[in-house]
């Protein structure tokens, strides 16, 4: 059983974090998730709803996969000193780390994308690259995994690289029958990213 | 400005409820989302994150949207008389009617699928079926639109049928437009269903 920390801030995007926890969420046996905040207690998305965080950062607990949504928040967490030290704490204790969309850039702004390959929200992209000098930003791709770091592209790109994440964990006949029961068609090429063109990064 | 009231119970499933909540949620300008339970307050998803609520059943709020999710929850709330009554008496009031894979159990429970043609998720089919008697289920369709009441299959299919609203809503390229910023590949067509198939329904 895995430990997953799922991150949340005010402005975070709400299918950012919640398609990648729809698919782990799907693998119960496999994957118990945590929701992690600043504080313990209610935090709200972009669009309004309000998610609940089951613990602080002041919570010793290490994660085996963290998730980093992105969302306008970005913009303010960025400069979040709080937020940045336990991402890099955080990062040591985890086998995986994992952003979707602008969440890139807060992996970024932590020094965890240093000297890797990376993607990001593609509407977003020119300020994410801004944010993170000395990353090699990949504009067209789906998701980019280098290491133990896997980073999606905009919003619905996260839910393809989860199912990648537990396939390298579980085997890609897991993550297909995850994607079946979702009702999901994954997109299981990595490389495949139509929306670099539809928002004239190539 | 419309008003979507987004009706959440213990053990709703996260994407049913999110992935549509996403594509409103991109267009702030139209939609105004607000999360309904039996009270006020926190409510955990199968998966284990929790939602809170806004506002409860006592509400008077009427709402031009209804949004209800499906899950596992499902199986309890389809003997919940107050959950039941509150949907008759806000149907009434709204506009539009959607229901995420299992939603459609309640729905049908309600009374509000009589005689309608509707869809469900495919691996609770013949469940939902059993719920809803005098229901024209429609076994193969990602979304099934019968006057202001559009039911989707499991869990991914209510992003597809959010789009499909929105596009009744404010035309057809306002919803192309918010699936690219949201990097989602809109399956535009109702009737193309491979998890029907996939499921052995057809």
């Amino acid at each position: 059983m895995k430990k997953i920390g799922a991150l949340v801030f005010p402005g975070f995007e709400l299918l950012d974090l919640f398609g990648p926890l729809e698919m782990f969420g799907m693998a119960k046996d496999f994957f118990q998730i945590d929701i992690i905040a600043e504080a313990h207690g209610p935090v709200a998305s972009n669009a309004g709803p309000v998610v609940m965080a089951d613990t602080g950062f002041d919570s010793p607990a290490g994660y085996d996969l963290l998730l980093v949504p992105g969302g306008m928040g970005t913009r303010v967490e960025i400069a979040n000193d709080r937020l940045l030290e336990w991402l890099k704490k955080s990062e040591g204790a985890a086998d995986i780390v994992m952003s979707v969309c602008t969440g890139s850039a807060l992996l970024a702004k932590a020094g965890l994308l240093a000297g890797r390959r990376a993607t990001s929200n593609k509407m977003a992209f020119d300020w994410v690259c801004s944010v993170g000098p000395g990353v090699d930003w990949v504009a067209e791709a789906r998701w980019v995994e280098d290491g133990k770091i896997f980073t999606s592209s905009g919003v619905s790109a996260g839910m393809d690289m989860s199912l990648a994440v537990i396939a390298r964990l579980h085997g890609v006949e897991v993550a297909r029958k995850i994607a079946i029961a979702a009702e999901y068609e994954w997109q299981e090429e990595a490389d495949r990213d139509p929306f670099a063109r539809l928002h004239g990064l190539v």
